[in-house]
């Protein structure tokens, strides 16, 4: 045949055939994702062997989850979470000095503008649950009290769910709210002990679980995105310790530096406390922002 | 914290993290294949290091790909076909040895039970485009003639399209057909020369490959399943050298082996053939088969 501009697909040459056909004048960002994906893709297949059979099952695997997707449902998300990529991605775009509070994933249950509430305030509305008082400072890496930082909470009440997923069963905006810093960086509310909960598990990411001997269970926690002016907001989460499921979070958002020590109480609050009756939970927990990058 | 059974997750040991959850008695060919995968896949992340928007971006494309899916559209296979992997599947599941009529991508447009027609017939019902003859002989890889091997043929018509794409404008069947092998091996037909047809692209992956800098082309082709009693049956094209998409088919389906000598005929044809005036285009094509593998 004649000389051809572009190399034939052959098995062996299938990445270089691929990527020369990319245009001269594309966006060079998308030029260096799609190289690289076709590089590791058409690797994982020459590793498979993929049967036509095998290969058909995975069109129809994405397939269907793409069609699961609506404006309250994400699976490909669900799917990124279950395979590590959620924390991967986030791991990569947050990494922090030693010292500073590791991020961890935002989860698809935040909800903006919840109430503003004073010190001490108790956010869960529905009463249900072991009481829990958590309380700290927020600092910088030198150790500085950060005044006026934003400390945004929300959790899943007793039954495992978030308000959102139950409205009309619990009150409008249970277990969310937004506290502020002291003068001395200091912060503190009550709530209840956070509890296990499954994500959506009805659907194709769902079964690729069961099918993989993997249960939907994430650890139990608390959520918060902490910020201040001129500060990195970081978004994270705290873990009981005595959760069965803290080594086997469905979507791997644990990680050691974000355990905390839950204390039970056995005598009724004093101080600052006053009215809480024994037995409860207490946590003492800090948080360190890292100084924003300037740009 | 107490000993775990299972490692945390980190950028670090991320893969580890994610494949040590696996059940200890799930299907092991699962278990292989999702390894593997979870292997590339945040190989790939961790080369990328996509922002958490280049992440939004590849969970929405990849559930709009999953949303243009339906009864009559696979925007997951048309995927899979741009980025070489149909291809890289189907030459995996077809090594054949050397001399062997190679394998190609069968497409969505093979429709099973097409007319039987006589030697010599013409599969061209709407007259449009240049007339071809193609004939020649199917044989085993000792040379020998295999009688009674079915040739299933099937082509777009002059204006791109496949009859059944456009049903009640081409006549049925048009431009399929079924030949059948005599004594020597033989096999003849007459139809028009192909010519190159855009794979749709009017959805995500149309949009893609844009972006790409690619066009939705296939090189000209016609295509063929042949088979027979004992041997492994060929899905494959043929494709005129003269196409200008012949070394950038938007699906990768062109093999050096399968690029066939089509010949002008400046006169009108005797013999076999008489009846067809001049020009014409002639095609000598051997097709030869391996015996089937015993299981
Ligand atoms: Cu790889
Ligand atoms: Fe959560
Ligand atoms: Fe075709």
């Amino acid at each position: 045949m004649a000389a051809t501009k572009y190399p034939l697909f052959t098995e062996e040459n299938s990445v270089e055939a691929v990527n020369a056909r990319m245009g001269g004048d594309i966006d060079p960002r998308l030029r260096e994702i799609m190289s690289v994906l076709v590089r590791h893709l058409h690797a994982a297949v020459k590793e498979i062997e993929p049967t036509h059979e095998e290969w058909l099952t995975a069109i129809d695997f994405l397939t269907r989850t793409g069609q699961m997707c609506n404006e309250w449902r994400q699976e490909y998300i669900l799917l990124s979470d279950v395979l590590g990529v959620s924390m991967l991605v986030d791991a990569i775009n947050h990494r922090r000095p030693s010292g500073a509070t590791e991020n961890t994933i935002l989860g698809p249950f935040y909800v903006p503008e919840a109430p503003r509430y004073a010190r001490g305030a108790n956010i869960c509305l529905d009463g249900k649950g072991e009481p829990l008082v958590v309380g700290g400072f927020v600092r910088d890496t030198a150790g500085n009290p950060i005044e006026h930082a934003l400390i945004d909470v929300w959790q899943t009440n007793d039954d495992g769910f978030y308000d959102v997923q139950q409205k009309g069963t619990q009150p409008d905006w249970n277990l969310r709210g937004v506290f502020t810093t002291d003068g001395e960086g200091s912060y503190r509310f009550r709530s209840v002990k956070p509890r296990y909960y499954p994500i959506p598990d009805d659907g194709p990411v769902g079964k690729l679980l069961g099918r993989l001997g993997r249960h939907p269970n994430r650890a139990a926690h608390i959520h918060f995105i902490v910020s201040a002016e001129g500060y990195d907001p970081v978004v994270t989460h705290i873990f009981p310790p005595d959760c069965q499921y803290l080594d086997q979070d469905a979507v791997f958002g644990v990680k050691e530096s974000l355990i905390a020590d839950f204390r039970t109480q056995q005598e009724d609050a004093v101080g600052e406390d006053e009215g809480l009756k024994a037995p409860y939970w207490q946590v003492d927990w800090d948080f360190v922002l890292t100084k924003r990058a300037k740009i």
